[in-house]
């Protein structure tokens, strides 16, 4: 184990605007780019830190948190600093839930073909999550932690109109981000259709559909796998993208669901496909 | 409609430490109390304003919400006051989403009896959410979102070690703190006993529970009335909770679930019981 070292005279940077983002993009470590942001909480410090793909700079504890990180402190690439909570709530804002631990990371390298599926076997074709225009980190990071619960291969959004790696995106996935490919393509519209090719059902959910999840799903056969595709609460699926769909569904019978959080819609997707694969 | 006055020289007070959950004790009121709470998002505020029981001191809004608001803003007790953005933003802090609108408001009574079902009709039992120590209130919040939407009678909590009403809980509920009984009880176990010997069957989640969700809900006779009972992320239901619970039950097959969020949770088991309704 690497040790630490008291951090006692470091000052932290001035609080950032962008500051719950964790995006503090002038801070010092050595050969970080400018995309590069302060991931934090407990089990996105320790997913981060035990992830091989993922390039670090600045690690952040306090003495606290470097206890219930010690099993993820362990041969690093970067030294433990530690500071006291007020040093990290003077560098991500005050009401960050940060758990006593940062991380200075670069984001991981998505790749932006449109055969999103060319590198997944053709015998073990996982169930996707299709994202239009969702911008919102919390609920981004949410869907990735219950994709990676149910055993998603990856949750795949556009490039433009989404929301991009952050701390918030990070801290709601709760560490899954260092698992699950969060994919973000050039174009949602093309990497529809290549998973059509490929064999994907792609599921559209829209509140006014007059099919129901729980009644379309049992429909299609079992070795079909299935890409759900959700978009931004309130605007809901551009057009372009729901007529990729091969259909559209909601979610309830009684048709008052439509005021769902996109986040916890996606989960119940995710849970309605795991019933029908168990079936 | 109320003429609107326009609060130029409005000075909002400093911002409070704990103006993430947007309380603001010290602000002026006409009558209010130290439980009064900033709610703010449109949603949120919307529906309190068209909420009969709802006691409002001060409405702040920007021009553009105002307009997004004005099917609310009706024959009100209080008179928009039309303020900057960053005024709003001097009050909550810079991390809340407000979208404009600001409402100073009292928190709704809760009656804290344990027959929580003696006012709901027996012929009319509704599936209940019930929340053992989840403190988090924006998962709170979600959960009042899902529950209204799948037509829930009322979520439960204990009194002691749960979200309080807040401008952060009712943002993420968005609006269904007004509609749907957000019960706070003194004693959970006494409320759990007496759901039982009103014909309540009482579901508690457990990630380690050897039967699911998805095989459990289906033996159940249609109707007998479920009321779930969840614990808190981490620590889970206490064991005196737990030995109230007719039966433990987990989410998933595969048991790879115990990391789903709280509020994932409880819609899942919404849905569920909503499709087992419809079956």
């Amino acid at each position: 184990m690497v040790q630490p070292k008291t951090a006692q005279k470091m000052s932290p940077p001035k609080r950032n605007s962008r500051s719950s983002d964790g995006k503090v993009p002038g801070i010092v470590g050595s050969g970080q780019s400018d995309s590069s942001y302060w991931t934090y909480g407990i089990h996105a410090v320790a997913a981060a830190l035990t992830n091989p793909r993922r390039k670090r700079y600045r690690l952040l504890v306090t003495r606290n948190a470097e206890k219930r990180l010690s099993g993820s402190i362990v041969d690093l690439d970067v030294v433990p600093e530690i500071v006291s909570p007020k040093a990290i709530e003077a560098l991500l804002g005050p009401d960050v839930t940060h758990q006593g631990a940062a991380l200075l990371v670069e984001p991981l390298e998505t790749e932006d073909h449109h055969r999103v599926s060319a590198d997944i076997p053709a015998a073990d074709m996982p169930v996707l999550v299709l994202l239009d225009r969702v911008t919102d980190p919390m609920n981004t990071g949410a869907i990735l932690r219950s994709a990676a619960a149910f055993g998603a291969g990856a949750v795949i959004a556009p490039k433009r109109h989404s929301a991009p790696e952050s701390g918030a995106l990070a801290k709601a996935a709760s560490g899954s981000l260092e698992s699950l490919p969060y994919r973000r393509v050039v174009n949602l519209a093309m990497t529809m259709r290549s998973l059509s090719s490929d064999g994907y059902h792609l599921l559209g959910l829209e509140g006014s559909a007059p099919a129901s999840l729980e009644d379309t799903l049992p429909l299609i056969e079992p070795w079909v796998p299935i890409a759900f595709v959700l978009g931004s609460e309130g605007v809901g699926l551009r057009h372009r993208t729901r007529s990729h769909c091969h259909q559209l569904v909601r979610i309830g019978k009684g048709g008052s669901t439509g005021s769902l959080n996109v986040s916890v819609a996606a989960a119940i997707c995710l849970y309605a496909e795991s019933v029908r694969q168990c079936d």
